[in-house]
Parts: structure tokens; C-alpha cells; sequence
């Protein structure tokens, strides 16, 4: 017997027993040692994706843990070693996989949204989706290499270069992930927010933070570039004004990572992508590259992954978990699933 | 004596007489052969840019001619060269120029709009603008270099590669002449354009044209793209609709090129930009590669000059020649300035 955190639909989970899985042929049983909560599962306890998730839902796919069983045929990988999970799997047929796009197939699994996640003690994954980890890097920290990943998906498609300034809309966990992904890229940075506690947050992870509403954006963002814009501009708000501010702050040939999901269509000040030559980038989840690299920087503490968890709760207590989310005072919280044991 | 048509305002041109300008130093006087109308030429008849134009005005920025005198210090020049001249005088010094963008400069002289144009028997410039003509072109053909070199350019910045296929949304003169760059690079064009004439116009041109109103577009371009979507769009159309469904054609990684300007911000499906990790790229006139790769086009007859020029006009008939673009049943239009004797 083992345990798992099912969403029941109704903004519920409820934590139950539950068989452990065997892994049949090219698959691994993982005993989980800490599993993410992500803003898409928040979205998830909200009801604002059953038409994905059909309950009851193991969910989860920021997560690390310990092979705990091979099935037949898995090479390469060894019972005991520290492992976390890439939760894209992909047809592999699609006109996209075959231009070689596989994270953006044309019918995407993705693992613990459209299938079984890692909100539980023990998880069968298939063997493809496992990503090794580094020697020295701790479980706890290895949690964060999902959400890394994503940041330096987003920042590698910015192609920013060494030396660039660039802005980041929006302080949450991703805006921070990205604020520091960026900088590790050599650039320098400046965070909008306009929630002072998470500014404060940026603020402590040493990047500059300023409240949008108490200057004007486009001439702070003006003197501190010479007058030229920001190289690259990161929308992770999500809001309408970040899309404006975007297009406002970019430098002549300024990128525009579009990183949040906008449901809606926005509004978007064409006339100046054309007067300035901007780009507007569209990014989604990430590659393997990408994976690598945020093990990397997280191993290396680039990426600080002591001050951006802010709470380890028992797989147990998962709605005091999501409640902690919710109330906002957090940045990443995690849960203990015992398998770090 | 010489003649140059002068824009008064109130929708009105005269042709009048005017001392040809002697060429200062490091200037060079052009005996003018032709000069296309543009449909920037067409919004400053209508009054749209009179907070650039100040009437009275003598504007025109898509040329021919023959150098006819030199200026003190210039060099690599002479009297009887064939020329073109790319219409852009930029500071040097804003964060644009020195980032190397020189043709976005912060305070870019558009010749032509910002300053004295082409629509004169006699036009002096500085020869830092000049391009020199390839042997064996003919004039009348190189009046379409300017606009040629906008479509090398979006073409250019929209990254197509040979094999892939691309939508031109709109079949006004630079949605044609986009499409026949794209052709010689390579690419497979489709041309969407609600007006038959505009559609016969692509199709003589050997465009594949789609009538948008009367076939279901997004299932035509997935058919043709076996169910991919189109690896580049050009939006050359200038409406909401143009943009809606731009974003609808796109495959994974597309790229959509806003090539037409667009007034007032328009709603984008920024959904679809992060589903498909879409590209949006704007687009501003040229460099001097794009030039003299459009020289090259024109000459080898890839840009079917003969077949894009409807009408040629005296100088003394200018606005007749706007008249005409006015109705709608011509592709380019070009004024005579009478040097090509």
C-alpha cells in the first residue's frame, strides 16, 4: 500500500491509499520524494481545467525521487538512482514531431495534467521521460529543475545575450525563476511588480524590483538603458497592461517573450512592434536541453532554490498545502512524499 | 528651369517649375526617369500625413535616374551613372544606429516623406544614398527596386527557407511583390485576397490566390500543408481579420511577418502564440543588402517588373496617375520625370 493526493473536482483532494503500481515493460516505479505545486495545479483545484482532468486525478509534474523498480527493458538506469521527471510525452508522428518540435506535438500528453501525476508516495512513469540527476544535488532542490526548466526555455528563446537588459512583468515564481535564469545568462535585469511582498521576495534574490505604479515605467526603463529600451521584455503577468508595457519598453529590435497564458485575445500595439522591429515570441514548456541546463543551475545554486521554496508540507496536509498557495505570502511550496527518507 | 509636382494639400498636386538644386558638397543632382507612387504617396494626398508633409511639398520615394552632376568630394560616382537612391538618412548617434539598426534610427529621415522626394525632373541627394544600378536594367524597371526591397526585406526577416510554404494575406502591390521574393527563395505561396482583380493579378503572376470569403481558409492551408499550417505568414492586409487569422494559419514555430501597419492596436490570439509557439515579427523598410539583392530580382526578371507597372504617366499628369491607383484597377504606377530620354 502506498498513498496518493487525488483530486475529487470541488476544489478538493483528499489523500487515500492506494496500489503501487508495477512497471510493466520500459517503465519505472519512482518513490517520490517531493512534488511541486504549480500554478496550472492551483488552476486545476479551481475547476478551471476539468475539461482535462477527469476526477479522481493523481496530478502533479514538478517533482523528485529515487527509482524504486525497473520493468523489463529499461536500460541505462539503476534502482536507487536520484532521478526527476520531464512530464511531456509526445506521438512522435505529428507534423510537428516530425519538423522536430516534439514538446509542442500536436497531441501532447502531458504527464500529470492529462495522465496520472506525482502527487503520490510511488509513481510509474515510463523510462523515457526520466532525466538523471547530477551528483550533490539534494531531492528538495531538485523539485525546482520543472519550473527551471521552463525559465530557461523562455530565456533561451529570448536569445539573450550577454550584457542585454532585460525586463521581467510580473514577480511570481516564474518571473523570479526567470529573473535569475536571466541573469545567469549574463544579463542584467529588472523585475515590475506590483505586489510589494513579492517585490521584497525579488528583492532578496538581488534582483531590482520596481512598482509600476509609483514610477513611469518608460522612463525609468529609458534611463536605465541610455535611452535605447530594453533588449528583451518577459510578459509573465498575464494582465492586459503587461501587454501594453511590453511593447511600450523594448529597445528597436527588442524581443517580447510572451510567458504567461492569456485566455483572451489581448489588445497589441502593432504600429510599434512595426516602428521598432520587435518580436513577439511565443513559448511552452520546454526541451531536454532546457532540463539539463536547469539541473545545472540549480545544482550550482544559480538558481537559489533554499530562498524560493518557502514551505514543505506533508503529502498528507495537500489542502493545507494549496490553501498556503492561495493565500499568496508563498513562493514555491512543496510536498514531502517520504521518499527522501 | 525644371518641373517637380508639389503636393499643396486639400488632396491636391501641381506641377510646377523649379530651379534645379546645384549639388553641394558630398551631393549629387539626379536627372529623374521614373517614380513610382506608393501607397504611403496616397495617404499623404488624402491628408493622413500632414503632421510629416508640410505643403508645399515635393514627395516620392521609389526612383530612377541618371547622375547628372556631381558635387564637390564625391566619389566612386560619375556623371551618366545609372542609380537608384534608398531613401533613408539616418543620425548615426541614437542607440539604434549605434546598435548597427541603423534603418529604425531614432530619427530616421525618410526621404521622400520627411524631406525632398523623387516626383521632380531634378533631384539632388546626398550620394551617400545612391545604389548603383546593374548593367543591362533598365530604368522603368528599376523605379520598382524600393518596393522590391521591402519584400526582400520581410522575406529576409521572416527566416523562409527553401521548401517551405507561406500565406500572403492581401494582394496589393506589396503583398505581390512579396509573394514573388518568397517564390525565388524558394518558397510555396499561397495568396489570400478577397478582390478578383487582385486575385487575377496574382494568378497571372503565377500565385496561387484563395478567395478568404469564399472557402473555409483554415482547412484549405491545413490541406495544403498536410495538416501543419503554413510556416510563414505575411500579414499584408492591415485588418483584424487579416491578424485573426494569421495566427489561425501558423504551424508550430510559425512565423507571422506584420507587414502592413496597423493604426490602432488589434486584438492577437496570444493563446495560440504560446500553443504553437508562434513568432511575430515586425517589419520596417530595408537595408542596403535588401537593395541590391532587389536590384539583382528585378534584374533577372524574378520581380516581373513589366508585368507589375499598369500604368506609366507624364509628370505633368500626376494626378491623374493618383487618380488612378484611387480606383483600384492598377498594380504599380509609375510617374514619367522625363530623364530616361
Amino acid at each position: 500500500m502506498t498513498r496518493a493526493a487525488y483530486y475529487l473536482g470541488d476544489r478538493t483532494f483528499a489523500v487515500r491509499d492506494a496500489d503501487p503500481a508495477p512497471p510493466g515493460p520500459g517503465e519505472v516505479r519512482i518513490d517520490v520524494a517531493y512534488t511541486g505545486i504549480c500554478g496550472t495545479d492551483l488552476h486545476i483545484l479551481h475547476g478551471a481545467m476539468d475539461h482535462r482532468v477527469r476526477a479522481p486525478a493523481v496530478i502533479g509534474h514538478e517533482m523528485s525521487g529515487r527509482i524504486a523498480a525497473l520493468g523489463a527493458g529499461v536500460d541505462g538506469h539503476a534502482v536507487g538512482d536520484p532521478v526527476t521527471v520531464m512530464p511531456l510525452d509526445w506521438c512522435g508522428e505529428c507534423p510537428a514531431c516530425r519538423a522536430g518540435h516534439t514538446h509542442i506535438c500536436h497531441r501532447l500528453n502531458f504527464v500529470g495534467i492529462d495522465s496520472t501525476g506525482a502527487m503520490q508516495r510511488s509513481w510509474t512513469v515510463p523510462s523515457r521521460l526520466l532525466v538523471a540527476l547530477p551528483a550533490g544535488l539534494p531531492l528538495r532542490h531538485a523539485a525546482l529543475i520543472e519550473p527551471t526548466a521552463v525559465a530557461v526555455h523562455d530565456v533561451r528563446r529570448s536569445r539573450l545575450a550577454r550584457g542585454e537588459r532585460a525586463v521581467v512583468i510580473g514577480a511570481g515564481p516564474v518571473g523570479l525563476l526567470i529573473g535569475k535564469v536571466a541573469q545567469a545568462a549574463g544579463g542584467e535585469v529588472t523585475v515590475l511588480e506590483i505586489d510589494p511582498h513579492r517585490r521584497s521576495v525579488a528583492q532578496r534574490l538581488g534582483l531590482a524590483a520596481v512598482d509600476p505604479a509609483a514610477v513611469d515605467v518608460a522612463e525609468h526603463i529609458r534611463d536605465w538603458t541610455g535611452g535605447a529600451g530594453a533588449d528583451v521584455v518577459f510578459e509573465v503577468s498575464g494582465s492586459a497592461a503587461g501587454v501594453r508595457v511590453a511593447t511600450e519598453l523594448a529597445a528597436v529590435r527588442g524581443r517580447l517573450v510572451v510567458v504567461a497564458i492569456h485566455p483572451a485575445p489581448r489588445e497589441v500595439d502593432l504600429h510599434r512592434v512595426f516602428w521598432r522591429e520587435l518580436e513577439l515570441i511565443g513559448v511552452r514548456v520546454y526541451r531536454r536541453d532546457d532540463y539539463e541546463e536547469a539541473a545545472r543551475l540549480v545544482l550550482e545554486r544559480l538558481v537559489p532554490a533554499d530562498e524560493l521554496i518557502s514551505r514543505v508540507v506533508a503529502l498528507e496536509d495537500v489542502m493545507q498545502a494549496f490553501h498556503a498557495l492561495e493565500a499568496g505570502g508563498d513562493v514555491k511550496v512543496l510536498l514531502d512524499c517520504g521518499g527522501d527518507a
